[in-house]
């Protein structure tokens, strides 16, 4: 009627309808068993342009879907400890580095076979590297066995990938658009990312071990969360500044956040916002996916090639990097690495956006996330029905850690947070 | 460097500093014992275009700015409850319907004589309505005065005049842009608003009542939540299209929500989702300020007028409306409606962006509120003061719920947030 009023309309509807969409597609992925994220994917694919072209992917909605992957790696920071990552020990750190450079490797190889540039290859090979903690922590919590040995392993070299694979995107991002590769160049870019990660890892985590009481200094109540949410942005901000991607100083934040004494509640309380927000990413990156293109018989066969590719890359690395622990165990560490997610997802977002690959390249890397997925957890949880009961010595602190990681979207912290 | 990062870059730096600011602003405010709304707002005018510059206003901002507003009536919403209302009882209401109609009647003759043509008028009259619930439950908390008749009667009376607002507000917008006002045409658009809120409002509730553990069916814990959003998104939408402001859809979303079985873990989680959108709503508001406009005396003139009519409209209208009460208790219940807040601010923004007015009323509207929010708490304060003390015969269930209603953005209800 009178007012110009369509506009907004048909952004408040867009709004609904992702959101909508993200609800329904987890409630059915979770209902046959396969994680959250798949079935906002899936919901995506579906709303999107390519299928029922429901949703226009308009500035709005990519703000609040770059907000959902900025906060997710804040949660994920946020699960992060230094220290744990320290008692997790040299195993999880040979299984993370591991993991990180054979798929690295293979997928760089794939990338230039296929006719990319050398640092376009990079940024291609760098969206295979990370672990999905969220996933994997999922899986082991539902199969109650969070305190294993192999789930330790696992869920701290989820993590350590994590970290290489942030490095890493911040070193093939500054890559980009550079003509010719020199070495100087090389090497400032690298340190750039590395200094920037090192100074907000170690420097902040240390101010803020000495200085959560500031945190709660303001007036308002809910000032640890707002103060934290500041940072978030703040170093998201920094980090595009430099070049690096924003998500990086997202997660480092949460890392600088989880020293704070108000740990748990901000956990509790990100996960609240994330609720609203990160739906729109998923659904974003399911909806950006051109379906079509994975119709063709060429493009089917090079998908099964690629998941292949990151199949081995994990179970083949990691499996060597906890070889330490015996064949099967090794093989279940391997098998438990696979999952990617979020963060390779992200990567590939980041890749499309800036033009570094086409559709098809996007379309791949999505699916082979989604495929790494769902296919893992029912062979992990064959492998390990076949181990040797292992004396429980109770699920240790780092084990509960991870297990609210799985928040990241699943459902295991929000229980905890609907429980309180 | 490389990647096309810049406009990325920008809009994270914007979404930083506007958080930032509103923080600052809000804890200044607060010191100064004001309330955080107007510190927000202040901060919005120093970042913005009109003073620093340090904030353009783009439309990432705009849609969180709007989300933000549709939260923000969501939460009044959600403590809006129709038993309570009926509870109230009759002074509350005659209240909230004197003091919606005097200041209605000021405020549109004051534009008609501005010069505004009938349906301009109406509109810009529609922003002197409403007084803020959660400002003066904040200070009515803050004194201690929650359990007197008084405070019971102003805040029954915010709640219905905020229903009254919306109404009114639907009617207007719905009258911008045709040109001759007919009258099977308003009757035709009134009637659309008033039964679309009646609908939701009543038979809403009724079906809410019932279904509230279908909230809890979907196997992620936050369903109550989420369904929850999906619903204020949903109304919102649908507002909008039957040419209503997306806010009154809001708040109809919250009215039905507050029927649930899970209102209480609603209300905490919706605080937590507002401290982190809300402010870009309130610093937007001061950012669209051209505070150059009110430096010169006409204008500042003209200021004094305006707000000399929203305070007496709301001291006589509410004060006739509770005569009942005797000439103090009037006169205190009078002053205590006069805070205006954020449906005001709602929608003068709205009247702005539609061109129903310009930069000019937008400013006055929008210092006007700023001041009846600054001036009434301290006249209040000194007025129960002088009041025989009333016996306590407990702060009942109706005060305690609009109490919570101060963290509509205050922090009287984030304070049971961070006590849990």
């Amino acid at each position: 009627m009178g007012l110009p009023l369509s506009h907004a309309t048909e952004v408040l509807l867009g709004l609904f309808i992702v959101f909508v969409a993200a609800q329904v597609g987890a409630e059915i992925a979770q209902r046959l068993k396969l994680p959250a994220v798949v079935g906002e994917i899936a919901a995506g694919c579906v709303v999107g342009p390519a299928a029922l072209g429901w949703v226009k992917i308009n500035e709005p909605l990519e703000v609040l879907a770059e907000l959902g992957a900025v906060l997710l790696l804040f949660s994920v920071g946020l699960e992060t400890r230094l220290e744990d990552l320290k008692r997790v020990g040299r195993t999880a750190t040979s299984v993370g580095v591991a993991g990180v450079i054979l798929p690295f490797i293979l997928g760089a190889a794939w990338a230039k076979l296929s006719g990319f540039d050398t640092p376009k290859a990079m940024f291609v090979a760098s969206a295979f590297v990370a672990t999905s903690a969220g996933i994997t922590a999922r899986v082991l919590h539902d199969l109650g066995v969070l305190g294993r040995t192999e789930s330790r392993v696992i869920l701290g070299a989820a993590v350590i990938d994590d970290i290489l694979a942030m490095l890493l995107l911040g070193v093939v991002t500054a890559l980009q658009g550079g003509g010719a590769v020199n070495v100087s160049g090389l090497l400032f870019v690298a340190a750039t990312a590395v200094g920037f990660v090192a100074l907000i890892a170690f420097v902040g985590t240390h101010l803020m071990r000495r200085s959560s009481p500031l945190l709660d200094a303001p007036i308002n109540p809910l000032s640890p969360l707002t103060l934290s949410l500041a940072l978030c942005l703040g170093l998201a901000a920094a980090a595009s500044f430099l070049g690096l991607a924003a998500i990086i100083g997202a997660f480092l934040a949460g890392m600088v956040a989880a020293e704070s004494r108000q740990r748990q509640a901000l956990e509790r309380q990100t996960q609240v916002i994330m609720s609203f927000l990160v739906p729109y990413f998923f659904v974003l990156t399911g909806a950006r996916v051109e379906i079509g293109r994975l119709s063709t018989l060429p493009m089917l066969g090079t998908l099964a090639l690629v998941t292949v590719l990151a199949v081995i890359g994990k179970v083949v690395g990691c499996g060597l990097g906890a070889r330490s622990l015996g064949t099967r165990s090794a093989l279940v560490v391997g098998v438990g690495m696979v999952p990617r997610g979020e963060v390779g997802i992200i990567v590939a977002s980041l890749g499309q956006q800036a033009r570094v690959f086409g559709g098809d390249t996007y379309a791949l890397i999505v699916a082979m996330s989604l495929l790494t997925s769902v296919l893992a957890p029912p062979v992990l949880k064959r492998l390990l029905c076949g181990l040797p009961p292992e004396p429980r010595d109770g699920e240790g602190e780092a084990c509960h850690l991870y297990a609210v990681e799985a928040t990241g979207h699943g459902p295991a912290g929000a229980e905890a947070e609907a429980a309180r």
